[in-house]
């Protein structure tokens, strides 16, 4: 480690570092790139980094000061003289290439890549994912050291992109591969979901004090009008909390109402 | 658009606009990251940006240096003053949220609210999706106006994502929505993948010359271990050209093999 470098106190505590994917950088140009990449490896709870010949040496201060505390990443990050020496240990290679090539390689996309890499590091194998340098990608010497090819479904129409989105959408695919958050679900924090009855005793509040004022009189229109309520009601989840205020609006517009009418009650006696 | 803004020309054609989500930047900060903000929809095939309330005004020329060519997305930006007025034309309103909030709101995975997205405009229905300011993110006021809030499965341990970091996910998610790209699939260009007849033609001449060579000599192993040839050529998918390759190299191996073996009974005679 360099004398005189900022920012290394260790940064963050990123989380367990297990049998994870080794991302592998190749020839790469610009420190903050890999400062970013740093960033978005933790993002996703990818947390060994390899670099191979990096253009301006190893360590650089500016990749800390981009990588937002992602400093253990960049701190344990191994460098390398070649591609050969970069994944040596590993048993599984994957490169990502944003360019159909004319060769003949598998292709993934980025999350059958993911799934891969798990089902690999679940059998305790060690797997790496290179990426290329920002100008140019992996030339076909780096490809021709990889079992595969990622390349992500993206808009064909404009697939720029930088070295650390590309890191992103792998290690955001990488964790989504053991995610079980529920596509949609209610936050409810303190309160709960109104159960059937609470928002049928809303329901019965609300038709009482709607016949009270006239607005149900039309006897024909009435049943019609209490269901259209009762399905706007249903739609989506109430909470007990949000009934309680719901009650609460309910009691003061008819107390308005009542208000209102008393005092036009009072001023006709006069 | 100003005078003297260099890089306008237009940009790249970044694919068809159909009626994707508006990403709506709530109070950004940084003019680079509204460039890099647009890359990231381009590739995910989102063209519709409206900036809220820009600290910095709007245009700015360094959005368009860090847009890598996405200017379109840029030129059509829309600014507005307040959130409402950006949102008042949308049916529904997603907001990306990365920390809890004690609010009732349903939530949503990347992925989940990327299908209901793709579901409402299905529908004819115009959708946005809201992203807050680079430090402070969306604050109590911004969430009031969603329909839901949107938070990435991402390592709890470091949720730090840049502002192009989250649109690119949201934006991949999008584009996954409708990609239907084979998880692994074999790239072969010219060539094609071996059939079974061309595979056991070149097994065929293997076999031959390993009994030529005496290396299958042992009569009670030679099937086990033709049979572990076997294995090993079946475990991928070999292609004609390979083949070809192979059938090359076994032929200049014996023929270098016969032509000491011949030197060999030269000098022996000698």
């Amino acid at each position: 480690m360099e004398a005189g470098m900022t920012g290394r106190d260790g940064g963050a505590d990123i989380g367990p570092i297990g049998n994870s994917p080794v991302v592998i950088l190749v020839r790469p140009q610009m420190a903050e790139n890999i400062g970013t990449t740093a960033r978005a490896m933790a993002n996703g709870g990818l947390f060994h980094m390899r670099i191979v010949a990096p253009r301006d040496g190893w360590p650089q201060e500016r990749a800390w000061r981009s990588a937002s505390g992602a400093d253990r990443i960049l701190e344990s990050a191994q460098v390398f003289d070649t591609v050969d020496d970069a994944v040596a240990d590993l048993h599984h290679v994957f490169a990502t290439c944003p360019r159909p090539r004319h060769i003949v390689k598998p292709v993934l996309t980025a999350r059958g890549g993911a799934a891969e890499l798990r089902e690999m590091t679940g059998r305790g194998l060690k797997v790496g994912l290179m990426f290329g340098p920002e100008r140019a990608g992996l030339d076909n010497e780096d490809m021709a050291r990889a079992d595969a090819l990622i390349r992500y479904p993206l808009n064909p129409a404009f697939m720029s992109l930088n070295l650390a989105q590309a890191v992103m959408i792998m290690a955001y695919e990488w964790w989504m591969t053991e995610d079980e958050t529920p596509p949609r679900a209610l936050m409810t924090n303190e309160t709960h979901v109104a159960t059937r009855g609470e928002l049928e005793n809303f329901m019965h509040h609300l038709i009482t004090d709607l016949d009270d004022c006239g607005f149900l009189r039309n006897e024909q229109k009435r049943a019609g009008m209490v269901r259209n309520l009762r399905h706007f009601f249903l739609r989506g989840e109430v909470t007990e909390q949000e009934l309680r205020t719901l009650h609460g609006v309910v009691t003061e517009l008819s107390r308005g109402r009542k208000a209102r009418q008393a005092a036009r009650e009072v001023s006709e006696k006069q």
